[in-house]
């Protein structure tokens, strides 16, 4: 899809003249990826107004040229270097580069080329990114409905004497099965009191009954990542799970319900964060409310406490407050949701009712 | 395991010492498992010689008791400066810092806090690393045998009319099925015309008669990567691709003869090179000849053209030369192999013997 990457480009060249640079030199593979399609371990992207190179190593030539058949190409030597080179020889002036992505032994060695000034650009193609365009919001669709189709399929094999490996690796097959290409990250099947570990890896433990398991899991597909937590109960439920996964549910409406495109951040987050407080858990919800989410599982933008930015029309974002009780158990609810305009679509479509199985 | 990175840290305090640094502030992830267990997403380590500071956030706090608890631990805070500002409060004279892996942005933002000077410490963790302890050793080998296992069992079913991306999800299923952790990296399965790509990901092309088939995979176990190439033919096999796979049987067994505690990463390569060379072939062998293998895919050392630097004891490398011809097919053989001074020990243990299927 070509023109879809000259579109992107042509939005960064924009971005660039408000911040007066000549060119930027994308060393971020995933934005190299974002803006010209090219998905090699090994590459950087120069972007002018009058067009991009892209640099790559001898084991790509057939790839580059399937994948970024829009760009200039050149092989061989250092993919920074080359295009430092480039940039000098071309009379480009202000160079931008990534800062939040070069690292410090990168920049003492392409500041010792006869390049131009290189100056710390900010994170303009993850700006860039954290709105998107109609194929990346299909992708997203597609890689959501996978994981809702294998959960579906997995729910009746949650049942005590499973191991949260088993059902780990069983979950993960499923999205397989769906189309995914892999998991969209490390797969969590948390059970009993681990689920009240935010981010547990699964362990051979054995499901019980009255456990909380909790799911946090996403397929990948072609670069895009879903993301979903889902939290059952193998009954029955004590009085305890209902309360907190009430607190939970609650919260997570309200910060789908302060979602829209001009609402900051902070705002989205305070909104879920004030139901868990009142409730008197909020010591018990560590970690912020959501995020972007695209070619990263995480990326821009970020919503948490005190958060000042403010949602753009076409950004998906995670919902996913969370209770943990220390010894006893947790419960997450996260969904992927697009922010439009036009309302708020939810990618995630799994029920949100407390699950007792 | 706490005393295998106690004596992990000794070991870099004393490279410290050499390079008159008082402290290190260790960033790259790995780097920070490899020194004291911690496997979390967000951390950093600083090391001294009166001991180490593990910073994390509130996700991770029973998880970095858990993984590390001879390390004292700090939650919250940005990680790196934290550490920084520990230092500086502690009287640390010259504080190293890993300017391969510290972002531009990052280093601003430290250089701007009450620390001490930060001075470039190069790869010392990565030096260290490449030669590994027993432990490591053992979850290499089994991380390989792991592979062999999934591929011995995957052989019946590498016939004709199955696709690549088939091949590559069962491979990857059964080697989860031998207790594998996941691919090492994604799996390559290359058929016909796509084997001449050295770096081809599975599509739906079906295989077929006369095909070569090209598997790159292996398992990940707690941590450390398996690596293995195989390359069979579905029967009748061509004089040419006997032909190819003679010569490439022939180099890779030359690598291999050449492995030597002492011996040169260069020598090495060139040994594996020149066979390829002098049966014409030497413009279709387009990589180097191999690497080490542990916390990740590949690190230290690399083997290829020119190399100076010696293998020490206990050392694991890759030894995979191939010839690719472009749209007609290719090959590549590899092993992973420890460099002892005991000798040569091979972890991936499938034949090299052509295997007409």
């Amino acid at each position: 899809m070509p023109e879809m990457h000259a579109a992107r480009r042509a939005r960064l060249v924009e971005a660039l003249a408000e911040q007066e640079l000549d060119a930027m030199l994308v060393t971020r593979l995933l934005n190299v990826r974002y803006l010209c399609g090219f998905t090699g371990s090994n590459a950087a992207l120069l972007v002018t107004a009058a067009g991009a190179v892209l640099t790559t190593d001898g084991r790509y030539i057939t790839q580059s040229a399937q994948e970024s058949p829009d760009v200039e190409r050149a092989i061989g030597g250092g993919v920074m270097t080359a295009l430092v080179e480039r940039a000098g020889a071309t009379g480009i002036g202000r160079l931008g580069f990534e800062a939040h992505e070069m690292t410090v032994e990168q920049h003492t060695a392409l500041s010792a080329k006869a390049g131009p000034p290189m100056v710390a650009a900010g994170r303009l193609v993850e700006q860039l990114r954290a709105v998107k365009d109609d194929a990346e919001i299909a992708l997203l669709r597609e890689a959501c409905a996978i994981g809702d189709r294998a959960f579906a399929a997995l729910l009746p094999a949650i049942t005590v004497g499973r191991s949260e490996r088993e059902l780990g690796v069983e979950l993960e097959a499923l999205m397989r099965g769906e189309g995914g290409d892999g998991p969209s990250f490390e797969t969590i099947v948390a059970s009993g009191p681990h689920s009240a570990i935010p981010h547990h890896r699964p362990t051979d433990r054995l499901v019980e009954r009255g456990d909380f398991v909790k799911f946090d899991f996403g397929s990948l597909y072609r670069g895009y990542h879903a993301d979903m937590t889902r939290t059952v109960v193998i009954g029955p439920a004590a009085d305890w799970q209902h309360e907190i996964y009430d607190v939970v549910r609650r919260s997570q409406q309200a910060g789908v319900d302060t979602l829209a495109v001009g609402a900051t951040t902070g705002e989205i987050d305070l909104a879920a964060r004030v139901v868990i407080d009142d409730a008197g858990f909020g010591d018990h919800f560590t970690h912020s409310l959501g995020h972007g989410v695209g070619l990263e599982i995480h990326e821009a933008p970020t919503l948490s406490s005190g958060g000042s930015d403010r949602l753009a029309d076409r950004t998906p974002v995670t919902v996913e407050p969370g209770i943990y009780l220390e010894g006893r158990g947790g419960v997450r609810i996260e969904d992927t949701l697009v922010v439009r305009e036009s309302g708020i679509e939810l990618l995630t479509t799994t029920t949100k009712d407390l699950l007792v199985l």
